[in-house]
């Protein structure tokens, strides 16, 4: 099985998908091409929430703000699983959460003959390669090249405060659900009582149908996070905050 | 075969489409994860227009402004299909379009992790767990408990009238084109002449290319129903409509 | 294998795919269903540049504004590809890519009985029915017909000047970038100069990474055609174009 992730829209990944089954017969499933356009930390967010549900695969990634430039192309064993993407951080969150070890390889690729279209002339071929030579034994192909050096990519760290917590908005959902970093165990204790999110007053609930439609409300997803949201409505715009604002929750 | 319907956006479904690959080697289709978002009426209406063209499968339905709360998860067996969803009416219509009878299940599932998910964590096993023990026999798993209640839905009634007759706008489609409740033989006997709807008049033509472009129309779609529709254009805009209007088609 | 490719947005191709499925076994992947609304050319263009990439298969393409009239429904062998869609230009250019050589049949079909959902009721049936008598071979089944009358379609003619060369814009992508008929040899002398993009100045570049973070560039595409973009942003809104215009670019 192999997974394609991009920020390509359409059609670019059929591309992609064409030069993976000219390689090999593996299934292929979509995960996304619609994550925020070269938002390297929000394709991380939701690879890390949703790969760990995939039975073992080879999981092909492109958001590559640095395409045409020198940054490396690397695959990741992480247990079962491999991912296969450029070095910019976007593959490895979610490697540690496939596996609690992971070891990284470096591509070798010649430069092929667009500057612009890695996604289809260097990543879906090397997906295809890892998926026939197998994830258990790949780098047995001259194309991967051990390597300890990498970009890594960890999400911002939580201030911690008597009356509260600080994290960020990590991304907004298409229902317009804004996503932090602060763990849902933050919120538990403050479930059935009303919290301040920057200043504004918003109830703490465990359910959406809890409050009235329209309504605002902090909850925790099912991600594990905490969630600005509004009853059938945009999170994002009734609390006014996007990927990467600052996310004050505060108990009263 | 496992169709999936939501109205997830993006990501969500990879995760629902992981879920169902760990358990499951069965062929994935998607129907659509854009429904108009937890507008229940609207994706029983699309449901019932598209699922009669797939053969024997599974149909795992996700449209759930419910969840959270009370409401049954269910199974229903449809001839030799099966819908997958919560009991709120979405499946109803489409069941009895697959069959002339059907029977209705009670999923019993475990209080999941997560309140907010339950396409990933209820729906997506109970159909891969359909999928596995087949339609024909899925009850003797103990899983699912036969029912006589559900939630029914129906699709709004119409008002005869000697000149015309007036129904709803059910669902606009990607193209801005407004699908009724009106049953397309209304219309049929008022080709090549004129009509208004709400008051503003309009022909009614069998096919767009019967009036010019940027040209207003009433025709019947590929479902069958009355259509308010604008050549290489959008219906919903110029005869100012949307989902839930009243319809009122007038002979002249 | 099937591609289907169409303007349909959602959840029409689902209806496509069951019926594709009640007949055929193969592996469906879908190119795109977000093509510009009934823009043959468009369409055309980006078939031309995906499906080469393709292990041989039947590609059934619904871009089709004359749906309804007297159109032809086309399937055209290309090598061991075949291509399936209404006979309005749409197919023609991928396949002169496909192959040096192509054949073009007429399927003769029943007037189904719906007039507006050809996709569903006339071009999925005749799709699987190619790939089922195989691609070598379809033309014994009596529903193909031979013919040399078809709808040809070309990309519009370059004008040549000692300073410059005009084309058109042919589509922009879902990232905003302009992709233009100009191949991209015509702008390869120019790489590191600055050049006039209808009077508007630009400087010519190999990759997005040569300009700051929302700056315009020209430079070559993935498809080997001149593309007028914006580092991480949108070429079409900062170069005032959109699919037609005429593009005149000019050495400095």
């Amino acid at each position: 099985m192999i997974t394609l992730s991009s920020d390509f829209g359409s059609p670019y990944p059929a591309a992609m998908k064409g030069v993976v089954l000219q390689r090999s017969d593996a299934r292929i499933v979509d995960v996304a091409h619609d994550f925020p356009r070269q938002n390297v930390e929000a394709a991380a967010f939701w690879l890390r929430e949703v790969l760990p549900y995939f039975p073992p695969a080879v999981h092909c990634v492109v958001v590559d703000p640095g395409v045409g430039t020198e940054r490396a192309a690397l695959a990741i064993r992480a247990g079962e699983h491999a991912l296969v993407g450029p070095d910019n951080g976007v593959l490895v969150p979610a490697a540690r959460a496939l596996a609690d070890d992971f070891e990284v390889f470096e591509i070798d690729y010649d430069d092929p003959g667009s500057v612009t279209f890695h996604g289809r002339d260097v990543f879906a071929p090397a997906a295809a390669t890892v998926h026939e030579a197998g994830v258990a034994g790949f780098e047995t192909h001259e194309q991967f090249e051990p390597t300890e050096e990498y970009v890594d990519l960890t999400f911002p760290e939580l201030i911690e405060r008597e009356d509260g917590i600080t994290g960020k908005a990590l991304v907004v959902d298409s229902f317009g659900n804004v996503i932090t970093n602060i763990p849902g165990r933050y919120l538990q204790a403050q479930f059935d009582t009303d919290v301040t999110v920057n200043g504004v007053w918003a109830p703490a609930r465990r359910t959406y149908a809890e409050v009235d439609t329209g309504s605002r409300l902090v909850t925790v997803g099912s991600h594990g996070n905490v969630e600005l949201a509004v009853n059938q409505g945009r999170g994002d715009e009734r609390f006014s905050v996007s990927p990467g604002s600052r996310i004050r929750l505060r108990w009263t």
